[in-house]
């Protein structure tokens, strides 16, 4: 059991080791019967009070995360599990000692069948044009069908390369395709960066909320998260510099466009100052823009990286694949210097380089001339939810509660009075048949728990229809 | 500049030295005209007196590595190196402090074009039936498109890992559908098993030689890598119980049946005396199993794993992407009990789930009943190659060279007289137009230096034709 104690945080020694043991027990690394280290030892092991531990696990049995049995021990005990029994021969696993941060919170909601995901934040398949990615993926294949068995570059297919280099312009980007690394998805690039750069005592700043995913990589791998709260205009400079002045941090992670979980866009004065404050430090900054491709209609056009801002090689910018294919799990990293080799270093290690067939399918998806249209389709059809979603949630008239009203992106981010937490209320909302993701998520320490984030593309319309009217069901009874 | 030094291997403290800046320098990670640590600080640093550092750097020096200018310090200097100048711009990102470990051997190979790679062990495009698997893909696609588009599960699509479940019974393995976990490749699964077990501090065990890649990743961790020799049975298993009494090793990473790069077998005694010595230990075994279908006509069926006799769950399996469909990079891991659900959650913070259109293409190559043919035909066509190279090393005549005959797998392991050093060799190689592995690649400390591994599976008829003669050519000069 590990459990790592930061005196520095806000949250206090009871609450992060309640918070340590809660996670694993509710993700299943604590199964049920599995005995907890002795008052004791766990006392001696991080330094702290009897009476601290006491408190903690005082605080677990009264949640019915454990029982506590006089003179034998402390033992987890979830009645309400419904977890099969784990066989006697694999008992002396749990004391296999792992390197995993927190569970991972998106596990909880995995099991839950029968209710409508507007925790995901993903674009529904039906969205797509679907028949004619399928035509792309003829063609490449009818080309030349040995891609099926070829191994690729570990940097990634070069004529791929060239034509992220050309699609990545329309936000500012500048780059050629030796400075392009083609990754699975925006979360191995997030942990690439993470593996190469950040290690254990390292500080990272991200904005809070911010990705959970992200979150948990930099956990990982033994790093001290600090966030920054957001204004209208993006992250807070001035609470940035100060952060950076006293903690030195290795890594920035930002999602400067059309943020997750707000749908915030940071301006490009801050944009500036942000690149200010790094320009002489030690310090990369990480940029994550999932979907700046997916604006509505109250902004003219793409919106502006940071990267494109960028002169130093400070920034690394990332970009998934939720937009364009998401089945390929092709996403893209642009860095400069001995950064992008070390990174492509990491990818070696990782994976020896993504599946050259996935890639073929989606330079060919590129580099078509319906591409513009396919992505003109999505933005409408977002839009259209997005407003069909706010026009429920005013019509509703539910009193004190807000959210924003964003200008691009899947999600919307909701507030609620300051007495209610959102994770108590998801329970509920899972047992009406629906689900959302709960703000204390996308904080990595002492969370705001009255707000939460509803994505509107996830599911198909009937299924959207549906979740809105019982999310608003369930906010009406509050 | 990270610089591990371990007190208790085998090469001196000098050659440590050289080894990790050497390293470094010939991949780029330290490019030219970097400043190396000051000879004062680096001892300080390291905890060693400055007569070490002052030899390593002379070392160095003496090596055309770096230059030495008095008064200011040690710089980078490779006179052969015709890399463009690192722009001014980014020069400040040599001081950015990463956790990379020895740079990977096979960048130095990647930059040659045009020599034909007997280095490489993949499996030539051409001996696949890429015909009949671009069919498969397109059933898939026709039947439904929307996997295009579609985010898989975590731990793998069901109907794959059903396919995975009865694939394996060939080699023992019975299992059910959620023990398996789905990857892209071995490399990727070998990575998740390190992030999730292996930390600083521990001990990995491996055989020596062993798969290079791995080498790396467990490095990567912070772990001390041991070594243990094979001899025709596999594993010496009276070392590898002293190593495991002594150092009480967190992991065992094996490739028991047709070893890389050797090709031996580990007899089915020893497997059970492996199990026998971990049996009451708190180690896992790493049974990486990358092309146990390839065996010749010497072997009379499919090889037994080691995981076919694990009853305590103390073997993690892992089958790469080589032999089924390369270009889609998904293999497969097996494992029970906790240690499954860890390595579940590593795959979720590393990349949420592999492509779904690859694991359906594989799911229905797998499910096709014109595979066990397609096997068969891969099967023959690496056998014959197998018997040219080993008919041209034998009608060759060259004296004290000696090589094994494997009975399946896609390499043959070379020994040449002791006072050879391949790695000099391959310079030669490739100068001559072909490569191959030298066996220092294959070793984490102290290497043995007069051995190489030939591919004979990488390329076209052709050129394994011509690489075989100009290898000859080379290997007769000495």
């Amino acid at each position: 059991l590990k459990i790592k104690i930061d005196r520095n945080l806000g949250p206090s020694i009871v609450r992060q080791i309640y918070q340590a043991i809660s996670d694993k027990i509710m993700s299943d690394l604590l199964p049920n019967g599995s005995k907890l280290p002795s008052i004791r030892s766990l006392a001696k092991d991080l330094d702290i009070s009897l009476m601290t531990v006491v408190a903690a696990y005082n605080l677990l049995e009264e949640d019915r995360y454990i029982i506590q049995k006089h003179g034998k021990g402390s033992f987890v005990h979830r009645a309400s599990s419904n977890q099969s029994k784990i066989e006697d021969k694999h008992l002396w696993q749990h004391s296999y000692h792992d390197y995993l941060p927190r569970a991972p919170f998106s596990n909880n909601l995995i099991q839950y069948k029968h209710v409508i995901p507007l925790s995901i934040s993903t674009i529904y398949p039906g969205l797509y044009p679907n028949k004619f990615i399928e035509n792309q993926l003829r063609k490449v294949t009818e080309n030349d069908p040995r891609i099926l068995t070829t191994y690729g570059d570990i940097q990634g297919d070069l004529e791929l390369r060239k034509e992220y280099t050309s699609y990545l312009k329309q936000f500012g980007i500048i780059t050629e395709p030796n400075q392009v690394l083609v990754v699975n998805g925006s979360q191995q690039a997030i942990d690439l960066v993470a593996r190469t750069f950040v290690g254990p005592g390292d500080y990272v700043i991200m904005e809070g909320p911010t990705y959970p995913a992200a979150i948990d990589v930099f956990r990982a791998r033994g790093a001290s998260v600090l966030q920054v709260p957001l204004d209208d205009e993006g992250i807070r400079v001035d609470i940035l510099e100060e952060l950076v002045e006293k903690y030195n941090p290795k890594l920035i992670y930002l999602v400067p466009n059309l943020h997750n979980p707000t749908g915030i866009i940071t301006s490009n004065l801050r944009k500036k100052i942000i690149l200010e404050i790094v320009s002489d430090k030690n310090c990369m900054i990480l940029e994550d823009d999932p979907w700046s491709e997916l604006y509505f209609d109250t902004l003219p056009q793409p919106l502006t990286s940071l990267k494109s801002m960028d002169k130093k090689g400070k920034v690394i910018y990332i970009k998934g694949s939720k937009v364009l294919v998401p089945g390929c799990r092709i996403g893209v990293l642009v860095a400069e210097g001995s950064i992008f080799q070390k990174i492509l270093s990491a990818k070696g290690y990782s994976d020896l380089g993504s599946p050259l067939l996935s890639q073929k399918i989606l330079q060919s998806v590129l580099s078509s001339e319906h591409l513009n249209q396919y992505l003109e389709k999505l933005r409408i059809a977002l839009s259209i939810r997005k407003d069909y979603l706010l026009e429920k949630l005013t019509n509703s008239n539910i009193p004190s509660i807000s959210w924003t009203k964003p200008n691009g992106g899947i999600n919307i981010w909701v507030t609620l009075p300051e007495w209610v937490d959102t994770e108590a209320l998801l329970q509920t909302a899972i047992l009406e048949g629906v689900s959302f993701l709960p703000s204390a998520y996308f904080f990595a320490n002492e969370p705001i728990r009255n707000q939460l984030r509803i994505s509107f593309a996830s599911v198909d319309e009937l299924s959207l229809k549906l979740g809105t009217e019982k999310l608003i069901h369930c906010l009406k009874r509050i």
